[in-house]
């Protein structure tokens, strides 16, 4: 029952724009202290669960080369290359048909390349427990402890404990239902009831048990998989028919309804780094609050995120701003309105200014 | 009596940065709409009164190039280079001197190249009044009335009025005396009294009547000038050794005692451009109240100053920020604190991180 280790790493998005471009997105970013990039740490903290040459990273074709970059230790056949983004469900099917050609038996971790987890103990403890419960057959994904009523995530409704006394139990759940993006006043309800969990699109299953669920769920993506398995020089035209749909929306939700989904929770420490104001989740704050990736000066400043692929950030007398700086781009904006970055994407856009996208 | 324009182009300075830096002044960014300098406002507009061939720029050896960038009609051998910064003095007497060697008859202008002159209509009209006066033989400065209590500046007292009913009497007086930077108090009431214009450093006077000032209030300065007349090749030894003294403090200052000096009252639309706070002073607002120079976009924003050289600037929900941007340093400040640069400035050379100053 060999764990392999497959990270995600194909999303795009600007959200963290402007270091993250449609060509960078956040992923290939080095955010993290001593310069590290989300996937390469990604990669590092699964270490305990497989090694490097069980670990495959599925991405764009177009990132092929990003990846490399960010992960240089990654054996060159363990980067599978999507011909082009077809959201999740395609992407998890190719991949897990690439693992389970080397390895019958493989269990799958697939988790997303583009997420900051604090708590590396936690995370290898929960993986390792989820790793075991999906070697018996099981489909079992990750829960985070909410830490506030968040409404853009997902959440996973906890059903009943798992069965046993075995370790493997322990804080296991069935997963009772999914609901994307609540309200707020859902959110809040969620958060306070105890029995809800972040999603974070962390799942743990058999290859050939996630073959059968897309066989049974997705008819259509299941037969372009298997053409392409006896057809492997026609993967770009074939995967380019593939459905986009998600994971999530794909297979994962009609799994409760069957009573056939478990939910590990766990406490990470986690942060999805959905916008700037997101950076102080992810480094070390100075004595005055600021949040700094990259070369800065702050001085009489409180409470900023200061970013830099390159320019000297030299702030003075400002408070809970987010400057991030590139060569060819800065961007100002306070850190409450840190989601605004999308207006002047859309502005770029508009214009037709690609070189800045 | 053949008017000549001496263009005084040799200052530093880093209130501007990190536009300016210790190689590149203010004089030579393109603030003004178009991308004009302010180096080649100051040449342009003295064009109704001397011709290309009679205008001169005095500047540091190691800005010449700088210099024929910015204004590229200026005939070669117009552009004065002094082998060091040595303040004022030393400069205008080096000008006068070469100008005197083509024109025994000059009669100079005087100018600072880092100031912004709106209603450039009021200031040829001064300058040619300036002119006439000083070609009877007098020392005349172009005082400007005062806007707002200012304790930066340097303040000119009003004498008696200009003898004579004649085009040129109006609007000029004696001086009285000179003021440095008055405290706030006595500013506030320069500028309520109206006897009190502030000195933008615009001299005007015959060639020869200013060395004869030098030999008189500056002898040692007159030698060096002499030698240097006699020496041409030695210029970069002897004016090495000249004082370092302004020509306000050297000369200008000394000469109202003996009621020979004479101001022209103008209204100038005047700014020194002292911060990035005024760049409003010098560029059209768009209709948020921001002033832009370079390329930037501004989404609900307003009172801001976006500056760049290059890189695009994008500012959402801020205000009275001024955003300034090159390849390798950002700057952000609030625009009621925008002198505080030079906090900036000093803990970088403190680092000595030259590459950035």
């Amino acid at each position: 029952m060999p764990a392999w280790v497959v990270i995600m790493a194909g999303g795009g998005g600007t959200r963290l724009w402007p270091l993250s471009r449609r060509s960078k997105p956040k992923q290939f970013l080095p955010l993290l202290p001593g310069g590290e990039t989300l996937l390469a740490a990604a990669v590092r903290r699964c270490g305990p669960i497989a090694p490097i040459e069980r670990t495959v990273v599925v991405t764009a074709a177009s990132q092929v080369a990003e990846v490399r970059r960010c992960v240089p230790a990654l054996p060159e056949g363990n980067v599978v290359a999507e011909p082009e983004g077809r959201n999740t469900a395609p992407c998890i099917g190719l991949a897990a048909q690439e693992v389970e050609k080397r390895d019958r038996d493989a269990v799958l971790a697939v988790l997303p390349s583009d997420q900051f987890i604090r708590d590396e103990r936690s995370f290898v403890r929960a993986l390792a427990q989820a790793l075991v419960l999906a070697g018996k057959g099981q489909v079992v994904t990750i829960g985070i402890r909410p830490t506030r009523p968040e409404t853009g995530y997902g959440y996973i409704e906890l059903g009943e404990a798992a069965a046993g006394a075995s370790a493997e139990a322990k804080g296991a759940f069935r997963v009772a239902r999914f609901t994307e993006k609540p309200d707020a006043q859902t959110a809040a309800g969620f958060v306070a009831g105890g029995h809800h969990l972040w999603n974070g699109g962390m799942f743990v299953f058999r290859a050939d048990r996630i073959r059968g669920e897309i066989d049974k769920h997705l008819p259509e993506l299941g037969k372009l998989l298997e053409a392409i398995r006896k057809q492997p020089g026609k993967l770009g035209a074939l995967y380019r028919q593939a459905p986009k749909i998600s994971i999530d929306y794909g297979v994962m939700e009609k799994l409760p309804a069957s009573g056939d989904m478990t939910v590990v929770e766990a406490d990470l420490g986690w942060s999805d780094v959905g916008s700037w104001a997101a950076l102080p989740d992810v480094t070390p704050l100075d004595g005055a609050g600021n949040a700094v990736a990259g070369e800065a000066l702050a001085i009489d400043a409180r409470g900023c995120v200061l970013a830099s692929d390159g320019p000297l950030v030299a702030v003075v007398g400002v408070s809970d701003l987010v400057v991030v700086a590139t060569r060819d781009a800065v961007l100002v904006v306070p850190k409450d309105r840190a989601q605004d970055v999308k207006k002047i994407v859309e502005a770029l856009e508009a214009q037709r200014r690609d070189t800045h996208l």
